[in-house]
């Protein structure tokens, strides 16, 4: 029995976690549950799957859910906030974390997993992108099994398992495009949250489906790839697949590309993580290829999509640079949700902030959190000028 | 350095392993050559390579190539037959055996390599058709590396490698089609042997070619799969996949697929072969996956190429029934070829013999030999028969 925590367990990617627990009850038991502010489900969550630890956002949210589980007879701990968040992380028990909290506020609970040496099945891309080299090193010194959750670098994951990493010649991260694929650049000012916020292919969070939309997302994951994997930037190429059947790719050095495929569904990916090195049924369904019509391959457009260009350029830069990147992104995808920049000033707000803001030595996590606390001030004030 | 063998050295096969030795001098040295009648072709590969020990089909070829070798001032064995193939496939200094022969011809030196104790990249897929169940045995006993070099075999080898086969699903083997995918099946009739020996996408042997055509030669890979992968057949699936870029695929328990892809070049599987665990540069183009265009996939139709659903029914019926797939197969195509009957007749011959001759004893490779030296005979006596 494997007992596992997740971090964001009403998030996409908590609920199908639970969705392959669910399936398996025999294999897996949640010993702890942390959420945001969605008492409701939360609730529900508990109720079925009976953990000893739950964690809300606020005081508010834990005094609600205590209220709504009065009947409820199982022990059980409810937190809230920071400490109720590391409770959910380091208890003793927990041999896996799901780390699904969305942006940068996963970041210091992923680190707070592994210090624990607690296996993690990682979906915050941030944790990444903002902190590689220092979680990386992490991740080697606590000899955990960090195992990704993004169907990207799942893929990539899954290609070289049992393949010599001496070999990579290319990493070949598949993107679907987004909604705008096909949309001329100059239309792409009118763009609406609604219609930012509806993905082709994937049911993900709203980040990160917004970020599907101007291709930063392909970025971000370019950025996590080169640290996960450890393959310098020069080796990760970007191919658009708009069927999203073919997940990700890596070459070798002989010419021989290994490719996983399979449903567009976050299930698989998932359980992978849990059941690692094993494989359980994930309750998505099988592809089948004679039904699939055809697959196709094409370049991204860098001059319509800039943000994946300012990752690449990013990761060139080094040091903080890609925490520039990030924070950057998540101001100006909340200013588009809330209305206050069109669609194209989100791509204008992240380059310019690159252009503008100076690196900074971010080599501790205390230093990247305020780093990133910092970047983040700047953009929410500033953000008029650095839309222009 | 690895010493290798290659036997069938002018053939598809051992040419292009040579054309990879010839890219690693300081990884591979030439230990042995076998080849048929090609003399010429022979020689320029003795005096580029200096193997020890060369084998030609009979003496009066050897003949020859002692008189064109007499000024070649390398120490040099030159045999001939049966006796001088067995000397280049178990010579003590050989570590890796290539099995290129073309047919049922490499059936006992593969066991041979494989009791010697050599490590063997085999080809020949007659091997694991007519005694697959007693070679996995040997190999097994022997604890030798059987390395596939079929290409699509490599494939779902390379898909297998790191992953548990417990948790394999079903193997998908993909098929280009053959020339006449599109045919109407009434045209098929009218085929000539130029026509059918033009493949669409790999260059190869001309009975491999020729069964590709029928897609018997995709039923002769579900028959090796199944031995080679240990899968029960009703877990292999075939499907056409006109632009030959997926070279097979493995679906695992959780929905996720792993596929290899490559150039069409088989230097890529044989380097693999050569090399492995290692990848080394196999003289191939990389895929550009923008430039692929579409990559397709359709399910096979079983009425126009009956041979693929005869290599299903010859495993389920199991037994030699295999052997009788495999020899009839061989004659008919040698009747094809040598225009005594027209495309269509070749399947005629295999079902009909399927039906007409009764399984036998084949449990020993003494048992499969006379099993199929007795088959071939018979239809070659019987095929006006056989066509009807």
């Amino acid at each position: 029995m494997k007992n596992i925590s997740i971090l964001g367990s009403t998030g996409s990617i908590g609920i199908q976690a639970l969705d392959v627990v669910r399936l398996h009850p025999d294999r897996f038991s949640v010993s702890a549950l942390a959420a945001g502010a969605n008492v409701e489900l939360l609730e529900r969550q508990v109720r079925e799957f009976s953990p000893s630890l739950v964690s809300c956002s606020t005081e508010k949210v834990a005094r609600e859910l205590k209220t709504r589980l009065a009947g409820h007879n199982r022990p059980l701990w409810i937190g809230h906030s920071d400490e109720g968040l590391r409770r959910c992380t380091v208890a003793e028990d927990i041999d896996l974390v799901v780390g699904g909290l969305p942006g940068s506020a996963g970041l210091v609970p992923a680190f707070a997993a592994v210090e624990a040496g607690k296996d993690l099945a990682l979906a915050t891309k941030e944790v990444l992108v903002m902190a590689g080299r220092l979680f990386m090193d992490t991740v080697r010194q606590e000899g955990i099994a960090l195992l990704p959750v993004d169907s990207e670098q799942s893929a990539i994951f899954q290609c070289l398992e049992g393949h010599r990493k001496s070999h990579v010649k290319r990493i070949i991260l598949t993107a679907s495009g987004g909604p705008f694929r096909d949309m001329p650049a100059p239309e792409m000012a009118y763009v609406t949250p609604a219609e930012a916020l509806k993905h082709p292919r994937w049911k993900m969070g709203p980040k990160v489906t917004l970020d599907s939309a101007t291709l930063m997302n392909k970025g971000l994951e370019v950025v996590e790839a080169r640290w996960l994997f450890d393959v310098p930037p020069e080796r990760i190429e970007v191919v658009i697949h708009p069927q999203s059947i073919c997940h990700s790719m890596v070459e070798f050095d002989d010419g021989s590309v290994l490719a996983q495929l399979g449903a567009t569904d976050m299930r698989i990916p998932i359980s992978y993580a849990l059941a690692y090195p094993d494989r359980i049924d994930s309750g998505a369904e099988a592809v089948s290829f004679p039904l699939l019509g055809a697959l196709t391959f094409h370049e991204p457009d860098m001059v319509k999509f800039p943000l994946l260009k300012a990752a690449y350029d990013a990761l060139a830069a080094g040091g903080s640079a890609p925490i520039v990147l990030n924070a950057a992104d998540e101001v100006a995808v909340d200013l588009f949700l809330g209305g206050k920049i069109p669609f194209d000033r989100i791509a204008a707000i992240v380059m310019n902030c690159l252009n503008a803001i100076p690196c900074a030595p971010a080599e501790t996590l205390k230093e990247i959190v305020s780093f990133h606390e910092y970047v983040t001030e700047r953009v929410r004030a500033d953000w008029p000028e650095f839309a222009k």
